[in-house]
């Protein structure tokens, strides 16, 4: 932070007593976030958390999502806007059509900088089923700006557990952490966590009807599973999952 | 019913008005229970639903569950007290040695009669884990009492999944229908009834802590399952499963 | 499976090494399921479970919902879609007018087979007010379609219980299977079960206000019966019901 | 109100300035209870309700519940301690051998006055099953504290609904208002009141197990039933319900 | 029931077999109620509860609507439809212009016969705040439908307990029954109760935000009063508490 | 209250008797409130609270909005609606173009007095996200209207807290009270109180997804603070807030 | 915070570098706390936040509890420690008899300071039932032993509501903060907040049964409040009553 | 697995017909458990997952746990009992004093084993209060044995979060995984996580009182944390949280 530095300096400098040091370090701000009225940015989030602030779209007007995603961009960082509206999307990429929209998704996106040492290791993402595409995808967008690899694996959901085992063992076995997404009763986080080695990032969709109770069924079986090796993100909460993988995938950086 | 015919006689034959007739229809109480004061002994049940009626200890006091129980025997019943306390167990059999008490799945019974015509089929009762046995118990001793032949396959939760298909995968394919006790995530059902043909009995088990919430969880995860031929009986309730599976496993009597 | 076969006449002939057997064991996929991008339609479903897979059209575009069913018609399946909007109907018919749409059950199907040797017993589906029938429709003609004989005795609720002495005790004697739907407090199935010899499969329907909680109430009502031989499935979910009523009237084949 | 007409009259005669008067009536106390330091006794509640303050024991110490009942009889009122402990039981008769103990229901009791004209009718209690009965019998001994004649029918639950019918069908139209009790799915007050013409009042119990919910269950069945003319109380809440009835059964004194 | 006496005197008169009578009594139907296809319209109930069947339009076709209100009228019964949309209000009234439409009540209503003796006493509907009154109209033509005389006292919620002092001192000492609607935090009945002697039912209103959760906290707050003497119907059942509210004014018919 | 001190004067002189003065005082409404057919406006609530009754507007029509506020705007009392739509505030503005909207803060209000002695104090508003400022201005406006001097901090949530102890860590200390709005996991306010001296006043918003149920999670979180010196209002409930803020901003009024 | 003083006049001596100042500001811990090894005692609390410190007792062991309140008033600080059983108190006072023991409140204690300038108004600590007294204690002693003046009003719950006004009308209109504690349905609160002028915080507690759900009904009561001028707290937390009343009371201080 | 190979071996040897390999392989069973009647112990699952099984104490009698933690010894593998009462590990310590016994964990553990290649980075576990150290240790514990480096941070809730910052910033800023354990709003994980850069594994505990309902509000803060980079474990499952924190320290390995 290099306005504590130069305050440093001018204290030993005796550009500023101690004093009047004290009073400033008590109510510094300044560094760290861009002042845009309605949104304070933290454009430091790159630095402490090595990932940019993503934008979550939800509840800001189509002005405030452009206003925000270009203060990103011009900052240098990655933008990544989720729970995009096409309303949203329109209007954004009238003004900025450099920007990606991936509408099952419903993110809007712009790739301005890789990491400097890419993590080695693979995110898998597995969904079970059709209506939990979103929410995966959500995910494997997510975790692939950050700069992980990402390979995915759908419809695998345990009415049917031999699609799994046929399509995915290998990955399973490869990746250095697996996303599961699933609705319903949410069993499919299970399964895969009792037969493999990486740890196993759970997400809940709020797929099903009755008692499923928009996501609650499958949070709780996730939130109880036997297996271990597994955690859980809010129901539909696919950039909460891509964002935790990539920070285990490179977790090796800091080791 | 005995008293209807012996009525609708009576008015033929001139011995009873119409009127009169209309008035005790209206009001004519007796046949199907035996009134004890603190309870009205349905012993009409085994002609309706083809068994007796079982015994429900808890909230009642052991001399009631002994005279109840006695009163059943009596009545040449099959007799089934399930929740059944240590103290109230060892009471009842002080009076009467004849009645087997089984402590893990707190049953106290005794086998009176035996389906004219014995279910063809074969009740598999699974358990998840080895805390959910006294419910499992519980489930396949009522079966047994009611006639239906059982067998039991015990700790093959969806943690190590390899322990359900070596140990078991002949008899799922092999029973009329399946009981599956599970408490945590609940997800054995789902598993199980996706690989099988028989109709899948589910039985949320208390058995978890923390967001279980006393077996929600596992409730939840079986009524959303997403495999079908499923259908979900009260938590803890092995009773309750062993006496529909059975149900089931008879069915073809009344084709 | 003849892949399976397949590949161990192939070892046994010395045109395959074990090594290679072994490998290709362990990542098997092919057999059992159609891959088709946004699905992996599980084909095997039929030989494992005795029904082909059903059709969930809630958050499937009328596209997908159009080459899934014809998949499973090409396959000479039976095709049942459920939770089909009137859009999507009319698209899909549009294209494939043979198959048939029942508004009020919100079903879209096609009968192409029946079982060889059809169950011997009836499925009664009872539905106690007139908002309840949409899922009553859906039980009915999915038991029908997988080749269940169906009778239907519909607005029989408990407020004027009369109604169902006079109109149904004949059948629910008769009836091999009961699927009783009903919303609000739920009271009708513990009463048929009360009086009857068959399994009850209790379907809670989302009929009701204020503090039915969206089905809830019935649901609780339904799993806390009082009278055993009942067993529940997910709020709303005929199709559930008309799926396990069918395999309990086939459980003899297996006996 | 004494204190009232006194004032009044003093202003009248002059002994009370007006100004004397509205201080004294804005800031009045006095009148309508004793002050007993932890407890302030409501004993005007039998002018206005017309039944006098009933004692709550639970979470009150035995001294204090002997001094608030022998605060009551010493006016001349009734006494009603509820939720009464064996404990405290013991220790009040131990004081006052004239005040009855019925330990089913938890009550302990003094009568010293009855209504001058009792009501006309009668209050029916009805329970689902013998571990009803003690909420059952603190509602019957409280609405015949009051006054109010009581009939009870114990153990007529849906299960053997022809059970309910025999033994109390002239009763239920007979009476002029129904207390039913009823634990588990909540069923019987839908029944009851689908068959007579006299309100009723539903209490349900935390009788039950699993998905019960200590009384929930049978909570809502009872709140979203399809009859009408049915009024709720709070969970065990026999008392409640017998005051309720009473003060039903009393209406016609204030035509 | 008449066709029970004609079968009786066909006994009688020899035109019957005992046993073809009891044949026919076991699956007797016919009276009581009228088969209408999507309905079965319990024409009995009158008899049996003293007041019609009313229709609960939500979720029924105005065409459903319409043919059962002509079918109630057509048997010389009141017609009382509530949850009436402006839209079936419309449809109905183009058929039927001698219904009335109480568009606030959403209530469709045609009087057809008061009762022979009315009932002596008032109805007092109490309600909080404006918000309530679709709920406190619903309750209040409901019971004077049914013929009870009812007065109204609205806008009165503890925020300003004066203007109930104020406005209803009167009518709350001289009703012969209350119906107090609230939402929020439904306090109202709890302090009517503690000021009167006639029986209070209490009805939640879904008005209200936040932790309201629809009208759950106020009901509640109604089931704990600490008042007694008050009864709880489902949330916003304006119907349900004006048809209590009756049924408990009429009581003294049947001293 | 005027009529008080007549009633007792005309006492005192005769001219009424201190029995008809006793029936009036029991039954005299008028002081306090207009009637005003679907509203009873409580005009003595600036008397007794030190504030004028606000105008909740869901669920009232925009003509009755328009006859409160001017009822209350003629009384000489501020107006202050909240929850107002735009069709209401266009609606009542194109008859009293002298009320200004807020359409943000979804507030419609006039100011006609200030308190003579206005707090010393200031009240702080802070909101955690751009998504809580309708909440959070709602509750500034609110306690601006009602004389205390407002300024307010937002965008400062938990996960970049540097920009609130950038922004505001002056204003925190200074302030005599603290409105901290967050959505969410509604952990703001814990961290604000760990650090002032100032009571603090959270308000939950519905800001959020999944498992955060509408508010639930924020309530819950403001609930349990680990921090003390934190009391909690309805979710949403920016003008309670407002409200509470400036009722202890200006205590001192009263010491 | 001297330390911080300190570690700047040493920069400016030159007896630190700047960047050795930033390392250790970066870094530094030391002030503020005592590390107790189980606990990290917050001593700088008492400057911060106006009052110590207080010992949450439950779940700490009685030797806990003595270290921490040992080390407490060896500081010089107000010793409070609440939800103390009667074991911890016996062991504290065995070692520490200097300490008092306040056992319905379950609270230990000693007072070593006073504020300098006592807030000038007065806490009331009202208490709606008898039951209530636990917590209400605990709000009371908590803010007598902070420095506020207080006084108490026990057993004035809504059934009796008359009550309240006659013993402390003048009291609720003196004091400056209102703590109002109560169970079941919580709504004294609201009929107090109506009548005053001070700011009020509300205690549920968990007195009750049935559908109470242990203060469940009662918080939600409190947040959905009709009256305004209401914040709440957690159930059964009456030191955080008592410390928000003391933090109001005191506002003055820092205007 | 050698089984496989082995029967590979013997089809290509001519030694099984392709026809017997084929039934062999659909049931064989063997490879991976250990059938101990009461169990089958997951022994392959150290290959699978990377971690030996663990017992979950709670629920069994302690001769199966001394059974279960034997097996496992006698298999060379690590053993690892948690929620072990005192009762149970003074009964296995008994017979094996070489097992070590951790109270406060409530663990029962033997070492046999070590990773080959140690993880590189440090696991962290931090805890808000005094009383979340149960869970805390078993985390710490677990992670401990499985072969992670593992730092500890006791007492630094956000009420005083200058602790933490005080305490922990250099071990966060180093951490490779982060561990943080808080009952009550949960609020800790927040904001440590937006600190730092590692991944945050968030536990909840059933710390706290009132409305935190044993955890809920902990875990809902959790799921609905602003700062992303977290996920969450169950309620009071240090052991899940330690599993999952030693698998993200480990995935190098697979990179």
């Amino acid at each position: 932070m290099d306005e504590l530095s130069r305050l440093l300096n001018e204290v030993a400098a005796g550009a500023l007593t101690p004093a009047e040091a004290e009073t400033r370090l008590r109510t510094m701000a300044g560094a760290g976030y861009a002042e845009m009225g309605h949104t304070k940015l933290d454009l430091d989030r790159r630095r402490r958390r090595g990932v940019a602030e993503a934008v979550f779209a939800a509840g800001k007007t189509p002005q405030q999502v452009l206003e925000i995603a270009a203060r990103l961009d011009a900052a240098g960082q990655n933008v990544l806007c989720t729970r995009v509206t096409q309303e949203t999307a329109d209007f954004v990429r009238a003004a900025r059509p450099d920007f990606e929209h991936h509408a099952l998704a419903r993110i809007l996106m712009k790739r301005n900088e890789r990491p400097a040492s890419p993590p080695g290791g693979t995110v898998a993402v597995v969904a079970a089923g059709t209506s939990d595409l979103p929410v995966a995808e959500e995910a494997a967008l997510s975790a692939d700006l950050m700069g992980s690899p990402v390979e995915r694996v759908y419809d695998v959901g345990v009415a049917g557990i031999h699609r799994l085992f046929g399509a995915a063992d290998d990955l399973l076995q490869r990746a250095r952490v697996i996303v599961v997404v699933a609705g319903m009763e949410g069993a499919l986080p299970s399964v895969v966590a009792g037969l493999v080695r990486a740890p196993v990032i759970a997400v809940p969709t709020s797929v099903g009807y009755g008692a499923s109770f928009g996501g609650i069924a499958a949070l709780l079986g996730m939130l109880n599973s036997c297996s271990g090796g597994i955690a859980v993100v809010n129901i539909d909460n696919g950039f909460g999952a891509g964002l935790m993988a990539h920070l285990i995938n490179a977790v090796e950086d800091r080791g």
